[in-house]
């Protein structure tokens, strides 16, 4: 897992290891935490940078729903509680730590994980507080909470390989060298089995159209588009791999829509952006019916519409 | 390897194993291997579909730049000789077979290989044909030949999973049932190193504004762009990792610069479709200057314009 060392230099206060504090380190209280440059607030559970990537996490209980895997931390976004630690009574926003949590998840930039005595008791100090270490946003999705209102669940990964980050042999701005002859390398990684006929079909229904804007692309050889899955396959969505869980988007569109940015409204045929307000029809083939309960998840899960 | 089941049903001439002819299986001459229905035509290498993909490759040393690694071929295709076999007159074009390779390139369509004595002593029968099995088209690019007109080669790579494609269960046009519970696969893939540090460097600079279209995707934390090599890396192409071969592309530009569809112009300031002739201005930034090296490469081994 290769970090991304150019985040870690243009910000204000440090991203990744605090040097000198081992995984392990404890700490009495969250004051000994915050004098160690671990986590800058006193209370908060996020610490983040305005505009910028999330820096540290303190776990230690204040939502319910938080689940802790040890490797791997679902933790829920801040705001909406009538008080800390208490009832949801609003719905989560993508605003202060939970827009640098997804910050911070597009650019793969590392969080700083705090568990404090009050989390999951199999993987938190008997008492204070504990650094553990780094881990990555992998995912995240909105959920309704048991009160109702919606909140952001954040899937964190722990990392142990770290990028070598040497501060001092960059300045802010200037072009990094990169590589000449860049190295070979094998990966594993575990995915979801896709059944190429079925995205096929999609595209050759639509003609390589984008459903949401209309676009074709034209190669030397024909025409491109790309099949996006409706209700994400595999973890957190568990989406179908079927013909009526797939659009035929443009590589923009299906960007913006797997990013939660762009919706199906409830009458399943109205494509809404949520960061400029503009809607368009979706360009819809009568061969190709849509799973309504796939776009009502997408619309609740990704875009946090309700 | 996953093939791609849709395409094997609509198209009048079998793609993929012709039941029956196992790997290995000797033939006198051309004529044989016709009737055994593995390749069409009585004379020419490449077997294709007008607007499809390409059926079999008969590889018998008509070409002197081809190269036999036995799993590994890489093929140039047709057209632009003064006679068979003979002196490179004229640049090979994306038309025919070259099309259908490409075709097949773009929906992984397996072509059957047949090998004729004529072809490299190392991997070839010693007289008359031998069916090979099942490649995949992985690649392609332009090159010039030894007398200087383009010629367009492929890379092949034998395949040796099928997946199941049995005709009679589904016919053309109808919905594929795809599969409601997809399952995990674990992938072992091998690529080039990437430094995050250099494309997030190029993206910045550009503020994720499109060099080629000048769109800039808005999410909901910032804005969205993609970092493309302009030379490739790794094979064929062995380009670098360093911000002067990289551009910063929304994902549809992406698609097709990749895809030869845009290239730079010889000025290295005007961006070029090649299949509707539309020419604007590369969108350019005083601190990030492009390779003209990476450029030429580009322009010439993707988009085939000398």
């Amino acid at each position: 897992m290769a970090l991304n060392p150019s985040l870690h230099l243009e910000y204000p206060h440090p991203i990744g290891e605090i040097e000198g504090v081992a995984i392990g380190t404890p700490f009495g209280s969250r004051e000994e935490v915050r004098l160690a440059k671990l986590h800058r607030p006193p209370m908060a559970g996020i610490s983040y940078i305005t505009d910028g990537p999330a820096e540290s996490i303190v776990i230690s209980g204040g939502y319910q729903d938080d689940e802790d895997f040890g490797d791997t931390i679902i933790y829920t976004g801040q705001g909406g509680q009538d008080s800390p630690g208490g009832k949801q009574v609003k719905d989560q926003e993508i605003t202060r730590g939970n827009r640098a949590l997804i910050f911070s998840e597009e650019h793969e930039s590392p969080i700083r994980i705090i568990r404090g005595s009050g989390g999951d008791p199999q993987f938190s100090p008997k008492s204070g507080y504990r650094y553990d270490g780094l881990y990555l946003v992998k995912n995240h999705w909105f959920e309704k909470s048991k009160n109702g209102p919606l909140v952001i669940r954040f899937e964190l990964n722990q990392i142990f390989e770290l990028a070598q980050i040497n501060p001092s042999l960059q300045s802010v701005g200037a072009a990094p060298s990169g590589n000449a002859q860049p190295e070979r390398q094998s990966v594993t990684t575990s995915s979801i089995k896709r059944d190429s006929s079925v995205s096929d079909w999609v595209k050759k229904v639509h003609n390589d159209r984008c459903q949401f804007c209309g676009i074709t692309l034209i190669t030397r050889v024909g025409t491109y588009s790309t099949g996006a899955h409706i209700q994400g396959l595999g973890r957190p969505h568990h989406g179908k791999d079927e013909t009526s869980n797939l659009l035929c988007l443009c590589p923009n569109c299906h960007v913006l829509f797997d990013k939660g940015v762009l919706y199906i409204a409830t009458d399943n045929k109205t494509v809404v952006n949520i960061v400029n307000g503009e809607k368009k029809s979706l360009l819809l083939n009568e061969a190709h019916i849509l799973d309504g309960v796939a776009i009502a998840h997408h619309r609740l899960k990704v875009a946090g519409v309700d």
